[in-house]
């Protein structure tokens, strides 16, 4: 597997916007795997593979905001890259409902193999990129684009548009404040404190950077067009709470 | 700058120790630097150039523990491995009492080349290894060494042995309950609150590993001997506070 080319790609890596953007969630792609870890093609379609819609969102986002934008071109059932090495759900033997053949009993080798050719790489472009723009003196905040399901494990979520944040609040808060149109919340439909925030407490905590991990319903945003039209609604809301804090 | 050899070294990469030792001010070269930053030999000798005896212990501990080593191999005053980028402190223009005539007026270029030669490569070195670890199985608390001046500002400090942590302080507390025959402090001669714990803020805190800075009073520590004296003395106690925690 790390024979291949890096599971990642950064966009727009010289964008002069302050703002950068992840996509940890962003493919559905299981190329790397043997079987596509035994799966379904409905399960690699599922929101248990990656976040549907996300993928565009983030792209109309870092067009909008001159943002760099850092993406995964794997599966989160093959590496979630917002886990760490350690955690049960960095190469989940079971997501939701669904079990997954090709994670269960991963020897250490297999955990090391997989970490070594998703987590580090990405992590390591990620950080280097926000040292670079913090050595030249430009001012940064750190988004990261997630979709959810609807319905989880049988319960239907009202809420459009979660807002997350890790230690600092602020720019959560200001996203927060302001009108998307859409059913907010902060800290739905969970929070740092389930463990979903990995990125931000990475790359953003210890940096000092204002941060927001961003959910969208993922009916919302289940074409192209829906994508783009989100991403349109959500830009000038970041731009404004981005430009508050920093 | 960038041309020459990495500016860190790992030693005993594959200890299977629970500890890895990292040693950000090991060092007092100034090769890479034109005019070694405009100071004086009396003044690459000093503590602002590096924590005199901290590579001694570290490397005593290194073995003792049978931990891998992080090491830098550049003085803190070409860039201080334990500050992020944008900090005043990463590539300082002032230490204590003294000018640092090379860290002038430093352009964003400038900053941006150290960054790219000693930050970005040291901590994505340990990041790599600590993930790999992680992956692995392998049961992992970080510890950084450093030392302090017994004099500061024309303050004598009485304190002999600093024990500093970030936000899990259970290590931290483990080894400052256990007796070393030191003056010994928690959170002195700082804390993380004076921005002194990066190291531990980027790989320790978002890991969720146990975690301490060892700061020794550097006239205790100013011969290879005293320095592996101290290693031997603080081995047992970091050995005991690690298993407990882990």
């Amino acid at each position: 597997m790390s024979d291949l080319a890096p599971f990642f790609e950064i966009e727009n890596a010289a964008g002069d916007g302050n703002t950068v953007i992840v996509c940890e969630h962003a493919s559905n792609d299981f190329a790397s795997t043997t079987g596509g870890l035994g799966l379904n093609r409905d399960q690699w379609q599922a929101h248990i593979a990656w976040d549907p819609g996300a993928l565009g969102v983030a792209k109309g986002l870092s067009r909008a905001l001159d943002a760099p934008l850092i993406r995964a071109t794997a599966s989160r059932l093959v590496y979630d890259l917002n886990r760490p090495p350690h955690s049960q759900g960095a190469m989940p033997a079971r997501s939701e409902t669904h079990d997954i053949p090709g994670n269960r009993a991963l020897s250490a080798h297999q955990r090391l193999s997989r970490t070594e050719a998703h987590y580090i790489p990405f992590h390591s472009a990620l950080f280097a990129l926000l040292s670079r723009r913090l050595a030249s003196g430009k001012p940064t905040a750190l988004i990261t684009v997630h979709s959810f399901t609807p319905v989880y494990f049988g319960a239907l979520r009202e809420v459009e548009f979660g807002i997350i944040h890790d230690v600092d609040d602020r720019l959560a808060q200001g996203i927060a404040a302001r009108d998307t149109g859409l059913i907010t919340r902060l800290n739905e439909p969970y929070s740092a404190a389930d463990g979903v925030a990995h990125t931000l407490a990475l790359h953003a905590t210890p940096l000092g950077l204002a941060h927001a991990m961003l959910e969208i319903r993922n009916d919302l945003i289940a074409t192209p067009e829906a994508q783009q039209a989100m991403a349109e609604r959500l830009a000038p809301v970041i731009r404004g709470a981005v430009e508050e804090v920093l």
